[in-house]
């Protein structure tokens, strides 16, 4: 895995120039990308189905809803299941199946840790499953080796990659980290944001998030019934007892970190990645009282209150931008990191019904826990008020940040899988702004074409989730592997070898399998979906009592397994 | 203490361009302060003396050596008795009897600390003391505020000052905050190295070090006994485990992070504070057998090893610095932040005997409590090999630091106290090394005139510390107060209201009190500190039982008290 590739075929529309140094003749954009933890396709008020569901009427997001009228919606945007799946695929440009980045990472090098579902594991041994039981296969547990040159850090169990912050910072941008990392584990190189290109980092790192919390009167967790938790965030002391939110620490520490590179005139990449919204389910004070009136249960309050901290958060950074002068000359990227969390009885309400009308939340293939929300605004560039239907997938990012950014054909120890999605965000969106639409559905409906947006329309997105998740057994969760192409979607229960098909264009909430009336598409979906796992190599599960991997959706659809 | 000043006075010997933002213009040295933690005047093999002394043969350090011949020793350097207080002296440009900050700091904000030495603490009720007990007074618990414009946080006993980072930082320096800061709580800005004016920072903030230790194999403490030290050094994960030593981890640190600046052609300040040789007293396994073969005991040459490995630390920043072909357009300073450590039994030898000839050590206003080692390198402008004896004290560095990145008139919320050194490194060591010395006591006894230093070499040097120390008593370190002018030193010790007078010139050892023999002298000195005391507020004890404060010492002498 230590071959150099460099990007090829990316298109780069517009002639950057690939300045560093001397700041003040640089008209590189800023770029922001505006992560958010566990952020639900229907959290916010921004509907990003073909209509408006009572869940998008939930949460008080003005914010949301201003960025997405003056920028882009994509409406068929994909993260992975979990976050270090994401976050890993973000930062390398390569898909989970293929980084082997597949479960959430544990904090210390080679640790074990409770997602891999070991062999003797209690909750392995329910032999009422149909099917049978599996195994987790052997995974890269220690995440990305940013594989710094002469380096000679070698790391069992973990992807090889260049990250594109390190490309990005390289070529001169002030490259600033915020918040959670979660790429690698501790004892490796790429536990710490300053080996994968950041100039800049606070609060980034190993931590055991659920463990420390968001509140500051509890100093996140550095103090904790007497006796603090092994891995806080960092370099956020100055709020401890101050009353100050997470959400709000951060987001005060990265226009703080901001100030510099404007000042000097050098152009900027800002990876906010907010805590929020993932467990603990802690009130934001701030909102919390709101939601209570309007009747809901304290769970769902305090959720609601978490979504619009993080509301208030964006406003505030697109504040800064305007009050900065450089709004007009920053691209603001939203993205949730995988689906909202719909199995965390804390966040009250009914499990799985959070993301409705998806199907499932966070940790399944089922779209409700990898399609997630994205905005992008970029005045003068991105068309305001513009649906982008086209999928795209978290690895995009990698030379679309680039791109972004005018670095071209870099050298990277990884072949890159993501597609470049500049041309769709800037010419796609004008184009797709110049049809006028009847109405939501209609505008739902159009397809940006390959030629405006180098993106094939029906290309395949892969997910791939080869574990139990939970210490008990999720049926629409563990095992579950699935490719979309256009209006189709074939989920594979890898425990029970079933393939599933649904027509998304119809039934966006998985509720129909049409696999019997669709032979060919299952066919053809079976082998690109076999055809990415073998190329990939892709961690499969195995078969209790068997110890065999399990087939591939081709295998069993040929019966030949 | 909110009011304007700026530096009035400072000479600017050199034409410095005040450019930012474009750095291929920018001609500004680069900047390195090497702090070293507790790191004692007999500590290495360079002779701050006017001969050398059997301490300096203790511990291999030939980078020290080596940076020696190639700039000027700095004989007579004061810091203040402890740690925060000389860090924050130079972080505002204010002596510590001025800025309140007198004493360690705590972890958190307004939290109590052992030295405080409350009124009910066992080991103030000691009535068999001469003089009887003091009571502390109050200090500033809080450290630094930085007051940042516009900021409204209120912190209460806390010093405000501009921090002389942050000025260098809005001239355009890249400033680079590396180890340990201990300038403020948590729960107020100062606590934030981000806060004072660094771009970057790596390990710095509230750190509980002799709970933590160098171990990576202990995660530097955030794995101990199976529970993590609530504030242990942040951003260092990526050591653990791996077996680098912690002054070695900074030391890449501090590397890495000059990475861009260095390819952006941006002028840097790098401010790498090793923890090291502080307590705890463990040895560095690259070392520490060579000692035991030399015959030390097991503190000694656990000691030894940790001296050595901040001698490899330097000669690893004086190595990178030629690499990179910026060692002669950067300016390097080593400095102790105290005396060195003689009181703690784990270091091995006899107590107190370690900074020999100096009398006592780290806490002490004797001359082993307050002179360090300082070296300045800088080619073509320091002459190499130059001894400069004009008394330099801690908060020099703020103007100095300032002048020598081109800041001219800053605007600061505090006055400075600190003098520029500037002229005395590069006019005054020019001058010095064009005398012909016939051995070293002669060129210990050079002074440089201050017609051409700027420097008076009679200059009043302060210390205070008007506490206890440790949870027992200890008569050459509790509640003592000194100044310095040319030859006499006077110590005011608080308890006993004895005033003491040596002649440094003869007698550096400060084992002969002549008070008695030089009356007109410990009244000039008397009335210079008693003057000072009182213009600063400086914190005094109070006398146990009456709750009177401790008379100032022109008032011991005067009787009227």
């Amino acid at each position: 895995m230590r071959k150099t590739f460099s990007l090829a075929g990316l298109s780069f529309g517009l002639p950057f120039l690939a300045l560093s140094g001397c700041g003040k003749a640089d008209d590189r954009p800023n770029i922001i990308f505006f992560l958010v933890d566990d952020f639900g396709w229907a959290d916010t008020q921004v509907p990003f189905g073909p209509e408006v569901y009572p869940t998008n009427a939930r949460h008080d997001t003005p914010n949301f809803v201003e960025m997405a009228s003056s920028g882009a919606i994509l409406t068929n945007a994909y993260a992975c299941p979990l976050s270090s799946p994401t976050r890993t695929s973000i930062l390398t440009g390569v898909n989970s199946a293929h980084t082997h980045v597949t479960n959430p990472l544990a904090s210390l090098r080679g640790a074990d840790t409770a997602y891999d579902t070991p062999d003797d594991s209690p909750w392995a041994t329910v032999d009422s499953l149909a099917g049978g039981c599996l195994d987790s296969p052997r995974w890269a547990v220690n995440g990305v080796n940013p594989a710094v040159p002469g380096n000679p850090d070698e790391v069992e169990d973990a992807f090889y990659g260049t990250p594109y912050a390190r490309l990005l910072r390289d070529a001169g941008y002030f490259t600033v980290h915020i918040g959670k990392a979660h790429w690698a584990t501790a004892g490796t190189p790429g536990s710490s944001p300053y080996n994968m290109g950041f100039v800049v980092n606070v609060a980034g790192g190993v931590v055991e998030f659920s463990k420390c919390g968001y509140r500051s009167e509890n100093n996140y967790g550095n103090v904790k019934d007497g006796r603090a938790v092994p891995f806080t965030p960092h370099n956020l002391t100055e709020y401890y007892g101050t009353g100050t939110h997470m959400t709000e620490a951060l987001t005060r520490e990265a226009l703080k970190a901001l100030d510099y590179p404007i000042r000097e005139k050098i152009p900027f990449y800002l990876f906010l990645s907010q805590y929020a919204v993932h467990t603990p389910i802690q009130d934001d004070p701030r909102f919390y009282q709101k939601y209570l009136d309007r009747g809901m249960d304290e769970g769902q309050a305090r959720f609601a209150s978490m979504v619009e901290g993080v509301d208030v958060s964006l406003g505030e950074i697109r504040a800064f931008l305007r009050e900065k002068g450089i709004d007009r000359n920053t691209v603001l990227i939203v993205m949730g990191d995988n689906g909202g969390n719909s199995e965390n009885k804390n966040k009250g309400g009914i499990l799985h019904t959070q993301n409705k009308p998806l199907r499932e939340g966070k940790g399944s293939c089922y779209e409700g826990g990898t399609r997630v929300p994205m905005l992008v605004e970029w005045p003068g560039k991105v068309a305001p008020g513009t649906l982008i239907n086209t999928p795209v997938i978290c690895e995009d990012l990698f030379p679309t940040l680039l791109h972004l950014g005018g670095v071209r054909n870099p050298e990277t120890v990884q072949e890159v899988e993501g597609q470049d999605l500049y041309a769709l965000l800037t010419d796609g969106s004008r184009l797709a702004s110049r049809q006028s639409f009847g109405d939501r559905r209609e505008a739902y409906g159009f397809v940006i074409p390959e030629s405006v947006s180098g993106i094939d329309p029906d290309r395949y997105i892969v997910s791939h989730y080869p574990h139990a998740w939970k210490p008990y057994v999720l049926d629409d969760i563990d095992f579950l592997s699935s490719i979309r192409s256009g209006r189709w979607k074939l989920v594979y229960r890898m425990r029970t070898r079933d393939l599933e098909l649904y027509d998304l264009s119809e039934d966006i909430g998985e509720e129909r399998n049409v696999a019997g009336d669709h032979p060919d598409i299952v066919s053809r979906l079976a082998g690109a979906l076999s055809d990415r796992l073998r190329r990939f190599e892709a961690p499969m599960p195995t078969v209790r009592g068997t110890g065999e991997t399990v087939p591939m959706p081709d295998e069993v659809l040929n019966g030949t397994k």
